[in-house]
């Protein structure tokens, strides 16, 4: 199945926005064994978008457009689309009744524009909008499959996962193997890693590798590709023993899993609670912690202690400890885990302090200085590292990732100084 | 001028990488009075690029291709450019040159495949690489441009500073005025906000407006195009004049500025310091304050509490009220930021307490049931709403986002309960 993706919106090609739509609906075509082949961005022009569908529709079996569906005079898709097919639009009771019942449970007044949602083409189905007010629209020829879905990411997924996803998997059926896994590391970088796993290029054409860095780790992302199911599954298996092997502690999961997924998987296996005292990751850990469902159940308390007073009152730091030390110094960071961890009455408690720059600095401690302390029912550990010149939003995530692996080697009673980790006690 | 760019690469239409290099080529392109009409990515494939690239040079003035220019087998761009053209590929001596000293300086070892990168298309002018081996190639034709670039985003980066932009600059000449403003909005819906605002369609061609919409807020950005700047000046002070009236009090600040921002600036100005107590923002609000640098000035503290006892022994949240009133409930949210007030000192306090769902609604407290307050100066005000089904981290957002924008009006002295908001006091 050859498949095009438009998006539409003058925001993608202005350099206001990144298009993100294209990689997510890409990686779920992938996974069903639909290439893409071409992915165009366009502005809200009804001329432009015209020309890219019938350069799409010209043999694609399947195009999938994305964006221009807003209620406003500058969205321009639903018209461009019924100008191309030269049909008129009717307007549908349940979209328009569907409309009155979002702006209703949410309190908000309607104005006759968003009425207007529920007009669609001639000639083409519809399906309501699980997240907002514009519906997907679908029209079918001659075994071609036209679906024009919003831009904006939560309603396009909601559709794809209701709609699209079911859809296409009946018209697909089971004629090509794909498969696909995940594995989860932190705390090493990606050529490190690379040393350690290699590419796997001798089970090459059946298995690809991926690297996939970002701040809280490297992901690997392993295809396998055939005709033969036993085969695909076999190379599968070889991929996966090298790559756990090869990744040891640092591995901590199978699947498209986040470290913050995994750990409260692992807290709440163990009954244990967690609480955290931030300082440079300023409220990062929790928020993290608290986008995984459920985070109610082992975390029970987290404090952003900024102030040197607010650790000594929140924490009980001692003020004298913090005059004597400085707040990023190995014994602050311990003082404020330990007293995260009775005040909470946690099993755990995670404390991070340092110094964010760009001002603060001493010779003795300069810019990017982070010490990272995890007390626990087996006593206190500290990391200390020195962070680079990478921006504040990068460092927050790297000193928060770093946090969160010393947290999952203790919980899971691994080493927590494997790879040139400092312990400054 | 008009303008496509061509991104290639595999990873890019198989969902492993979101492209970020249209939209930063874009935005320069923009400043530059350069409209992007079209972008378009392919995989690493002869005949798709030599189909894309046709498409591409028909009836555009410039074309930038990025992308594809690796040393290895699968890189296929330089060889569909000249295949395209019809022409053979000669070895570049200065560029060989260039590549074999940056092996040298990096100590690392050359290989065949990497001199190869000084072969050029015969007819191309060629730039050397600042960052990296693959140079830069230029094609030029009936005042056509057709830019060649490497994909990895520094490499791109160094060739549009060091050599796009000088010479479009100067082909482009003085002929082209553009300007760009932001407005920013929050607490207020895209279509509500146009229905107030419009879109300016009286100011084209000169002016042209884009709503843009996110989680915290919708921000209105205006461009004023022309040949003549005091009329392009003009233009966008009626268009300002027009926005800041038509968007009231839920207009916050002009330029790129984010409301945490915004927000510290404020607070900043007036000397205020302030503490946040969350509960269903599960430490969003804090994250996202402590992303502004400096916010260790008027930040003071803050908490996520979770549990009921956390809410009792951290802010001073009377335990029997908890058992009254639930802990999502308008007194429970007045105690949490009137206790964290009291605690830290501090000159506001905010609170956020809600039913994230999905378990743990009732039918007089339906999942998505948030309650905001912001003890201050002057008293405490708390707001009520519902928020819909739209995801944990949405929710997160919106939550976060609104207690923001209460804690802005209270600062600013302006009406929090504008536009619809419940106080349920």
């Amino acid at each position: 199945m050859r498949c095009w993706i438009l998006t539409i919106g003058d925001e993608l090609i202005n350099g206001l926005r990144v298009d993100t739509n294209t990689a997510w609906l890409a990686a779920r075509l992938s996974d069903l064994g639909v290439e893409v082949e071409r992915a165009v961005s366009l502005g809200d022009d009804d001329g432009a978008i015209r020309d890219a569908l019938a350069g799409a529709l010209a043999g694609t079996d399947l195009v999938i457009v994305s964006g221009g569906l807003g209620p406003t005079q500058d969205d321009r898709t639903k018209e461009a689309v019924a100008a191309h097919f030269g049909v008129g639009m009717t307007r549908i009771p349940e979209i328009e009744e569907a409309v009155q019942t979002f702006f209703a449970t949410r309190g908000r007044s309607i104005t006759p524009v968003n009425l207007d949602q529920a007009l669609v083409p001639d000639g083409f189905a519809w399906h309501i909008n699980p997240r907002g007010t514009a519906p997907g629209l679908l029209k079918e020829q001659d075994d071609r499959l036209l679906f024009v879905l919003p831009g904006v990411p939560g309603e396009m997924r909601a559709f794809w996962h209701d709609w699209l996803e079911p859809l296409l998997q009946d018209r697909l059926g089971g004629r090509h193997i794909i498969r696909r896994r995940w594995f989860q590391t932190t705390g090493i970088g990606e050529s490190d890693l690379f040393s350690r796993v290699g590419g796997l290029e001798d089970l090459a054409p059946t298995i690809t590798l991926a690297y996939l860095p970002s701040a809280w780790g490297v992901a690997l992302y392993v295809t396998g590709k055939g005709e033969d199911a036993p085969a695909v599954e076999a190379a599968l298996a070889q991929a996966e023993a090298r790559i756990v092997a090869g990744s040891g502690d640092w591995f901590f999961a199978r699947g498209d899993v986040t470290l913050a997924e995994h750990l409260a998987e692992q807290l709440r296996e163990r009954g244990l609670h967690l609480a955290v005292a931030e300082s440079c990751t300023g409220g990062l850990l929790a928020d993290t912690l608290t986008n995984v469902p459920g985070a109610s159940e082992w975390l029970d308390r987290t404090w952003v202690t900024y102030s040197n007073q607010s650790k000594t009152e929140e924490l009980g730091v001692p003020a004298e400890l913090i005059a004597a030390q400085g707040a990023v110094s190995e014994p602050v960071a311990r003082a404020m885990a330990e007293g995260a961890r009775q005040q909470s009455g946690s099993d755990f408690a995670l404390a991070t302090t340092g110094i964010a720059g760009p001002t603060g600095g001493t010779p003795g401690k300069p810019v990017g200085l982070v010490f990272l302390a995890c007390a626990g029912p087996a006593g206190t550990v500290v990391r200390r590292y020195l962070q680079g010149e990478n921006g504040r939003r990068y460092n927050k995530q790297r000193a928060a990732a770093n946090a969160l692996d010393l947290l999952r080697r203790l919980v899971e009673k691994r080493n927590p100084f494997q790879g040139g980790w400092e312990s400054p006690g």
